[in-house]
């Protein structure tokens, strides 16, 4: 398998824990975000990506996108250990927390929004920072409220071992680590992150564990 | 079941077909996001979503969220029709599609969104609107190259029978009209998108048909 990555792209980082976690080989092919205008804006990237986003998992012939569905796959055909419980109600709330991340606070943080706040709408930099930690504080309070009424948190969102759930929430709390979002509001949200990055999986998926780190 | 909806929230438009396909019968519950300074802000509601997103599906003692998860939960329950296809590789096509709208195009241009970008960044009002079909037709240029390539598509995304893409699909559709989004040079989309509403599985759930509509 080859992914197609950059190192801070907490979407790419989703698919590096699940692919650590389950030990599975795969080939790093760094897509500079930054560099060239955009290397993820190439007609070679597109061939693979219609969305111009990363991550791209190539397993075989087959390009698959959406870090979400991606984990999921490699949950299907590698399902050791299992990233989403065998439980249906169980899976709904892991899956909820997982989409909380990834549809309510990471698309709004995403490069391309930021581009357009500043090229598009003008907004100032302080002002897009702004945005930035807005959402992050708004979904990690939710988020904070949901795991504490689920009765299911352990070490991490769901007992003591990871699920998608943590998959999503480790790289959302390394963004707002960068944006110097301050996470004594969420004590649960930061204590799982640590019991996260307390794992070799973790560790080897991060961003400054890539071969594109800066 | 209670399904706790707004009846042109999309993301609740997409659970409403999901029981409709599926022919379970719910109890509807209207949240109203814009009476009473947006009724989904209130306690009562975040007892039961912390987020303060509609929709929320209620399960005897469960109280469900986040509508693609809710989807997927009604779909292990009642797998008749099976919304989510039976291959691993088809199913990562599904839920990809699905996620390019629920995290590429829908979070972008949700209500909450919106108001920051009006109160907090003094965004004019056609500056507003001009971001809200920027992210549609992006999003939509890129499904529907996906869709192209996929060589999997019939009348619905995959195949003659719709999924998870469609039940995200049309509600999307249904959004890009009412802000006056050129469908033309999105001939598949469209296409879909009249090929969903020719099912009354569709139709019942479509705002208009819904007990709140205005």
């Amino acid at each position: 398998m080859q992914l197609y990555s950059y190192f801070r792209s907490s979407a790419s980082f989703r698919v590096r824990i699940a692919l650590q976690l389950k030990g599975l080989p795969y080939d790093y092919v760094p897509v500079h975000l930054l560099k060239d205008g955009g290397q993820q804006l190439k007609p070679e990237y597109r061939a693979l990506n219609a969305d111009a986003l990363v991550p791209t998992l190539v397993d075989g012939d087959h390009a698959l996108t959406q870090s979400l569905a991606i984990v999921e796959y490699l949950d299907e055909l590698h399902p050791q250990p299992l990233l989403l419980p065998g439980d249906a109600l169980e899976r709904a709330y892991v899956r909820a927390l997982a989409l909380e991340i990834a549809c309510d606070i990471h698309p709004l943080n995403n490069l391309r929004v930021l581009k357009y706040l500043k090229h598009t709408l003008g907004v100032s930099e302080e002002a897009k920072d702004g945005w930035y930690r807005h959402w992050i504080e708004q979904g990690f309070a939710a988020l904070e409220i949901a795991l504490a009424r689920s009765g299911r948190v352990g070490r991490f969102c769901l007992g003591d071992t990871p699920t998608l759930a943590d998959v999503c929430l480790a790289p959302q709390v390394f963004n707002a680590q960068r944006f110097n979002v301050d996470l004594a509001p969420f004590p649960t949200v930061a204590r799982i992150h640590e019991a996260c990055m307390a794992l070799p999986a973790f560790q080897n998926a991060a961003p400054k564990a890539q071969p594109d780190a800066e």
